[in-house]
């Protein structure tokens, strides 16, 4: 028999308290697609009611479709001084028109009285109030019980009233939260079979959540111990960000249940998009990945001890708890140089270039691509990068200009004015030299206007070009301002969406780099166009 | 009734496994003494027989004394090809001097075959005849029964085959390990109390220890709940550093025994050096500190959301598990774009500002941070700019120098050769006009050099900074290379470390903001630390 659970993806909400972690509304809605291609079950956008960011997301959403994730609402159980037809929380939940509502209420006495300052009854009232009044409004309503273990160990028949309470009132899920992380797991299992026995009598239709927070770094751990007992669905967020110490992490549970514990959803047939997504919010958020992650971080199958690299080449299993492929992540050998040349075929391979391994061009691109690295480069959220190295390499790219020099100046007058940028430029194209200039917002915006004033005229489809979003991470390991940069650039036109990258300790040379790539990426795919249309 | 446990670190042996983790011997000599003052039980310092390192290590240890822990050297068992007597591993082991010896072995029947290749008979043999031999050279002798859990899984009947050669071989600690980091907390369980029936009839002296490592993002979690079923001896690592995603993390787990569990072990009443402990090997070994880590993290206790900070103002224990000075860290409120006023009263007492909540001031910096914030600025890793705001709004601030202009200079003559960067500044410092200039590797790294060429001959103290880290984030909802970004500056001397931030559409006007903000915060610091001393 298969067991299914529900998965329910709460970054854009909890996720965005984490410390240093913000995001735009362009960024949640790309991250929403995201995780509909991974095929999260329930996406979480916001709490309309505290947050202005959270109402444009859910406007933003009501024009776009997904294929198999519903969005959630979040909020919290009406004022006691409002009746819930006068609550702005409660009417914002309903204008935010999702399918899903999910609200919070106290569940500890203590916090009643604290934060709530009004009585236990009061409390109880609420609930029910507020979940009967936005019942109609939602296909899935959901009741998250806050402080719920805290609140069950300090006042074990509180808390169960208040669950009894946000039954009655509809909620078809009672979401379990260790909202300070506290709990370990030998706690966690003790209080859910006690909750199971309490709900048994209220019904069928009513199922049990588990939302989990890692300040005792057990969230994963207590999510599947409660998982394992019956509950079905688990909230936490992508790579566990949240607020503090994070959410229970998606990226390690997902795969456990696909793996190992044998559930059932949507997820679960594309554990192979895992690590993709969970770089991809990494880089929106512009967060360094952390390495040492479970499944999906870059040492999870890297290989350092001679004794383990010999041993996981005979048999992987023999140092590997699952096969890295299996969640989109591959095999590293930290000391071996026999590591490059698999890597390297296995990621052209995953942007779709045909290489055979045994080829001087396979071997050449391979060390090309290593000493990039070793500079800095990174091709995750670069396809469009990788994808010229891989052409220049093969012999199949065209030189659509060659830079002669640029200049890019900044000149401060006075403090309290931005200073004024000038960037001037020479480039030859098709024998022409061009030589021309721009101001500019800052002196890569001064650049790149002045490229596209030299360019325009020879091809006129580059201003079809959009520039969506320019990013910039200093890479860790050397000090200050002399410190290493990376740059991303994401450009779109009516056709597609890529991504380039350049690294230099001057931010105006790593910028120039991305620039010329996206240029050359437009011109290179408007060719492939042309060919095959004609 | 109290429970004792045993705290078994293998920082300096298994951590050093982990990607990018290398500790010199005189690093391992610091920490060894680190974790000694922490209270540690026993300190796992290398495996000499295969790393040469790890025999330097010793030789200067016998040297030294150690106030509680104990010093364990870690090998395999013999050879089957070699006697006892002529095995080199089990020979450095015992040139090791040290009084506690571990040694591993196998347990699962796949490695015997394909990483020994040897008969399962004769890897009983060894286990039992290598613990035998080195018995009377040790105050302690542990075994680790490596693959443990995996093996048990596969073919039980094996797997505790080997634990009772060990116990023969006079091993009085059988650490169970899950070497590969596959197990989740509900099989850990099913399979200690299986063991636990198997070694009954064996007698009291035996006792269990649980070695995890964290590819499920369940090793904190395996090791409390092998301890909650009267397992003694719990391996780990600091931060949780080792191979691949790590080791069972015991700054996580140290606090959750001495404080949740009611455990006695000498490191648990030594819990407030458990943040100091923790930094203390991150810098040792060069790596950025992971702030999102329970218990130690610098965001373990960081309070971002409206809601929680009023609440944990009122009663702390509403949003935090534990109080943050019991393990020497502390409780942080984040300047977020959710700041109301009773935020910034909180700061300003912190900063040992004198601020009336009533007075026009307090308003009108409330009303001047929104209006930074609605531009970019962010305060979360910046308070050094945030006093900065406070004093000038108080009038309780400085100027040291005002800036007359600056220009920065890209020159890019060639493709494949980065550009030539230039700097020049004009500065008027107490009346003097300043006007110099400097290379740099890029405009930021030129500016910084120029201002602190100028600056230096007045100030000689700036000398003192070192910038720790230079970050920048570009914010969107603006497109492309006309963006705003905002630049995060960290700077440090010998007294503390401080956080700037500037924001511009122009890179180079937010990283002179950051990095004047950063000077002027030295200076004020240096001023006040004067003034207390005379």
């Amino acid at each position: 028999m298969t067991k299914s659970v529900q998965i329910y993806d709460t970054t854009l909400r909890d996720g965005t308290q984490a410390e240093n972690f913000n995001l735009s509304v362009t960024d949640k809605v790309r991250i929403s697609h995201k995780l509909d291609d991974l095929g999260i079950d329930f996406i979480e956008g916001g709490w309309p009611g505290s947050n202005p960011l959270a109402v444009d997301f859910f406007k933003t959403m009501q024009g776009q479709t997904l294929k198999h994730a519903k969005l959630a609402a979040f909020g919290s159980t009406r004022l006691f001084s409002n009746p819930c037809e006068k609550d702005k929380n409660l009417q914002a939940l309903i204008d935010a028109k999702t399918p899903v509502i999910t609200i919070f209420g106290k569940s500890w006495d203590i916090h009643v009285h604290d934060a709530l300052r009004i009585e236990l009854e009061d409390n109880l009232r609420i609930i029910e109030e507020s979940l009967a009044y936005l019942k109609p409004h939602a296909e899935n309503l959901f009741y998250d019980a806050e402080h719920f273990f805290d609140g069950f160990k300090k006042n074990q028949d509180y808390a169960l009233a208040t669950l009894e309470k946000a039954i009655l009132g509809g909620a078809e899920c009672l979401v379990l939260c260790d909202t300070n992380g506290g709990m370990l797991p030998h706690e966690v299992k003790a209080i859910i079979e006690c909750v199971q026995t309490f709900i048994a009598g209220h019904g069928d239709h009513i199922t049990l959540g588990i939302h989990a927070h890692n300040d005792s770094e057990t969230a994963v751990a207590n999510s599947l111990l409660a998982l394992s007992l019956g509950v079905k669905q688990v909230q936490g967020t992508m790579n566990g960000y949240g607020e503090r110490c994070g959410n229970a992490n998606l990226t390690s549970i997902i795969p456990a249940l696909g793996l190992k514990m044998g559930y059932t959803a949507e997820s679960l047939k594309n554990l192979d998009k895992l690590y993709d997504t969970a770089m991809f919010v990494d880089e929106l958020a512009n967060l360094p990945h952390n390495k040492y992650q479970p499944y999906v971080g870059r040492s999870a199958f890297a290989h350092k001890g001679g004794i383990h690299v010999s041993a996981v080449k005979r048999n992987p299993l023999t140092y590997e708890h699952v096969e890295p492929e299996k969640v989109g992540n591959f095999r590293r050998i930290l000391i071996s140089d026999q590591a490059g040349k698999s890597n390297i075929l296995h990621k052209a391979k995953k942007f779709g270039i045909e290489l055979d391994p045994k080829s001087p061009i396979a071997a050449s691109i391979v060390s090309e691509l290593k000493e990039l690295e070793n500079q800095g480069f990174q091709y995750e959220g670069a396809e469009a990068s990788f994808e010229l190295l891989m052409r220049r390499a093969v012999g199949t790219h065209a030189t659509y200009f060659t830079l002669k020099g640029f200049r890019a100046i900044n000149s401060k007058r006075k403090m309290g004015r931005p200073p004024e940028t000038e960037a001037t430029i020479r480039l030859e194209v098709g024998g022409h030299e061009v030589h021309t200039a721009s101001m500019g917002d800052g002196p890569v915006n001064a650049l790149d206007k002045a490229m596209r004033k030299a360019l325009t005229r020879f091809y006129p489809a580059l201003e079809e070009i959009e520039l969506v979003d320019y990013k910039v991470r200093v890479l860790t390991g050397q000090h200050g301002t002399g410190a290493k940069v990376r740059v991303l650039v994401e450009s779109k036109d009516q056709y597609e969406q890529w991504g380039t990258v350049g690294v230099s300790v001057n931010i105006i040379e790593a910028s120039w780099q991305a620039l010329v790539d996206s240029i050359n990426y437009k011109l290179m795919r408007d060719d492939q166009r042309h060919a095959k249309s004609s």
